[in-house]
């Protein structure tokens, strides 16, 4: 039973449907007639405007959105566990010219913005240290903690007052918006509103290969468009994936995906409570756990990946039958 | 009736079976039992040893494969209407870090030694001008003209005495290998046998969003694995673009939708022999054509690109109906 | 005799005496007393606000210039024989983070707004070809050629009309002023004024290793300010470098020594009107002179570089000794 | 009584007249006949085959060695501290193209196998981390603590070991081969000898604008001789920094600046053995110091740095007078 990620699940159906629906030729790139839908269709969501770019991978969507803030000579504040930082192969690097990742602490692998000062408040103002062009929190964070909305708006505070532009990476941000609860919409929108741009993720939650870059400050959207070609990220057949991200959103399909998710996390996590590392918020679970109890579990069939020595972390995905997390509860109970 | 691209192609029914077939879970990013399957299926088309990743674009598989063989102080001489300098957004300037595109004339958009030559010449032999590093060439061209094996031989024989590597851009590799004829895998051999990295190209050929980086210096495709990562075009769910390529592959079914985008254009060239600016070699047709007769033709349904003030350029595809190239060799010859 | 080039004469015994003059330790970087001298001194030659930055080479001065007003993803309209594209080793590539250079025609080295119309005006306005930032024209130009100040202002319109921005390299720019006569002052603002950036050269005119970059915009330098550190040109002891360029200023030395260049390469142009390839308007000639004619002029002691297979160029220097002048007249007159 | 640093001290009468003595025309960039001296002259001090290039910074220095060894989606493994990281402006995110700087940690800024591989070893081996390519020391260290030469073999066997390249960045060699005694040559040679490109460093040590980059892996000097010219750091008149460092290689004037800084330090040290925060190795000393302390020893006219908020850093220069360092002793331990 697969717990070791929620990127290699399944294609959800009606994206299959909505894939093949798309098969017949249209303008090439972007210029097709699915693609031209998704400024309305994302702006509905978040009830703004906005623009919208298909890529297909979280990197390019994190690292396209960034180049559009961050000068060559300049930096990026984010968690020392952020994604960007840990696991993007130095595309931040690539995509922003040699600009700097500044690494800060938090729990969870949250920012705060006292964690963001702690970075940025001892950089001299001058030309020998590299100064912050902008900031990027992860939405869930690495840990599978969620931002409340009061939190991102005091970071969103802090960005305005140092003239920082502010990136979300959200590679699980359904599974956020499906825990932290209301209507989608509102929940989202909520979150989302003061950050300029949102690397919106969908593989992870059912999706093949799209995720979306949501530029609620619309202007930077002029400079990703030609670094998404830029990078060959300008899919020819972009209706596609287009035909991913609108069918997503159909009926809130990622949101009903995501909870399924988080419920099966919840499950698991609900009988592990003297266990997690971190609060369970979305859809990973980080579990104290010794490499004997690994393997005890391994054997009943339950694949996960080792956290460190002492630790396993487990994730649901869009798809994850109930048998499985219901089988995983009684197999870490009865450890 | 659509002779814009072939770049808008419907996917061929084979490959949409081929990736619902995937669609099970499997180790992500090219960890699955798919992608593992690539070196082996193309060594065996090739006849020789290879090393192959999957890129969801042309822009993609030409950059990577040129940034494993060109530092960022270097050169690559390319056609000045070659696809790297005309139409990809300056991608090669930012994969290679800065190096620079030497631009060669040549009939049909095609190469020779000669004009190699003359652009690298009269290079001085110091740092005050670029080195080239490298030469790209386009089988079939940006014309539609096809490379024969021993001119390709030339030009891999002068790379090698000047140290250079030798990439070639294959977007349609595959009409080129239709029109040499032999057998696909031998006309392939032969023709790519010498080059060091070819971009083969599937999307333009009944493909959804997967081309092929065939690295025949396998050591240049460990510096590939590491920047395709970089550049953020490891997909999580590879399997889908691998068993687009395996199914590609199966059959020969690339060869057999190349014939067929060919046939379809030899179909429209064969009436057209005196309007025709460039001999079709694969499935590209360049016509002489006035303001007066292009108005002709749109107005009985033909959609296709103006070239320039007097030719257009007509492109057929995999699926391109025989009825439609019958209309349009006949709306030609009643011009 | 020396006529290879302006690039190797001595160091004004001034700019010794001033280099000596900033001994005394003061505040490192360009925060001591001579550096903060500069804009001023600057801004009172050209008659307006200016910011100026040191740097070692012309090529840090165009390449900084230039940084500052090219995105990655943009390019630079410049002549096909510029500096920037044949003789920096790639600076621009390296500096401007993979921007291109667009090359235009133009007699004598010298853009006209038709052709750099020619070059921008084809470039369709999508994502696939990279769009324009900035011109740069160079003054004198590769050739020796002046701008006159009605030339500039028309290039300087086209660029405002496209949101270009405007550079100018003058590695000889005090050649081009003395040639172009007026008051210094006057012709230097009246063929600047309407340039963002000037790289304005004097290693070349006797100085040893300052060339000063002046911004008229002024909000460019914010950006070259720290590019200047990030490239590793913002020297600690940049008090030698201030005192050089202010040395140059001081008395109009700089306009001095560009005469004393200029008059001599007139001595010498005057006698061989019928083999000049290019008017003489600055200090550099280029003469058709076929191999023997060389030879001979080698026999006699004079140094120089052969251009091409039947013409040389000879460049005077603002020590050039008015006999070396004298002898090189006579040589050629009796060739 | 300057103890600011070193970075301003006025230049060495002796460097004054080699360069005066330089002034004559010659080859320009590097073809003079006092560059074309270099190798052999550092090749004589370290007693084996090397290659050098001048360039005016040792922010040029180190980055051009590192971009030698590095790819741009490499890493390199260097001090939290170390100049590169902190105080080079994001230099070597230029130069390296977007490589990543790997922060380690030890005591007094100086790396051990250890702490290298506390940083390497729990990258993974995949493509998702940044690899490491080189490490990065500082001989003396950013707190004035000098590598003894079995410290850097057994760095220079673990780079070794790790396939990795090796660079010492040695603005303050020359004080921390004058710290390490015994002949200057054999002092250098021995703690020069394991690695591959040293930032030798003259300018913080009575030079006026020349730093060497020593290559003892000649090889690598072939590709920082392309990038140095495309950084805009080839001067035409290179001949002035050559002389500079030949001056400064005779008769060891390097190690007699040096050794004089290191006296004054050590003056400076000897009473204040109590309020050292890191053991005086070279020419930088720090303080205990609290802001009372600090104030009284400003008002006795002592320039200084202040090194957070309860200490002070002096540094001594080849000129700082006797008298000052001993009038500075007696300041402070009449604190």
């Amino acid at each position: 039973m697969q717990f070791l990620s929620d990127n290699t699940a399944s294609v959800h159906p009606k994206l299959w449907d909505a894939m093949r629906g798309a098969d017949a030729p249209d303008a090439p790139y972007d210029g097709d007639a699915v693609s031209k839908q998704l400024d309305a269709a994302f702006g509905n969501l978040f009830g703004r405007e906005c623009r919208v770019l298909w890529v297909a991978t979280g990197t390019a969507a994190n690292c396209l959105a960034l180049s559009s803030m961050v000068q060559p000579h300049g930096g990026v504040v984010c968690h020392r566990e952020a994604h960007i930082e840990m696991d993007e192969g130095g595309a931040p690097g690539f995509y922003l010219h040699g600009a700097k990742l500044m690494l800060a602490e938090g729990e969870g692998a949250k920012l705060t913005p006292g964690a963001i000062r702690a970075v940025i408040d001892p950089i001299r103002d001058d030309v020998h240290q590299v100064q912050p062009h902008a900031i990027s929190i992860t939405q869930a964070s690495e840990y599978g903690r969620s931002y409340r909305p009061e939190e991102i708006a005091a970071i969103a505070t802090l960005a305005k007052e140092r003239g920082l532009g502010l990136h979300m990476d959200g590679a699980r941000f359904a599974n956020a918006c499906a825990f932290l609860g209301g209507s989608a919409a509102e929940a989202a929108s909520r979150s989302a509103g003061e950050v300029d741009a949102l690397s919106f993720g969908f593989v992870k939650n059912g999706g093949m290969s799209a995720e979306a870059i949501v530029f609620f400050d619309t202007a930077l959207a002029d400079v990703a468009y030609y670094r998404r070609k830029r990078a060959g990220h300008l899919q020819s057949k972009g209706r596609y994936l287009a035909a991913q991200l609108l069918a997503m959103l159909d009926g809130d399909l990622w949101l009903e995906n995501a909870r399924s998710a988080n419920n099966a996390a919840q499950e698991v996590a609900s009988v592990a409570a003297d266990r997690l590392i971190h609060p369970v918020e979305a859809n990973e679970i980080f579990l104290r756990c010794t490499p004997a109890e690994r393997a005890a579990l391994r054997a009943k069939n339950f694949d996960f990946y080792d956290w460190g020595a002492d630790a396993a972390r487990l994730v649901t995905a869009w798809n994850t039958p109930q048998e499985h997390a219901v089988a995983l509860s009684k197999a870490i109970a009865s450890l």
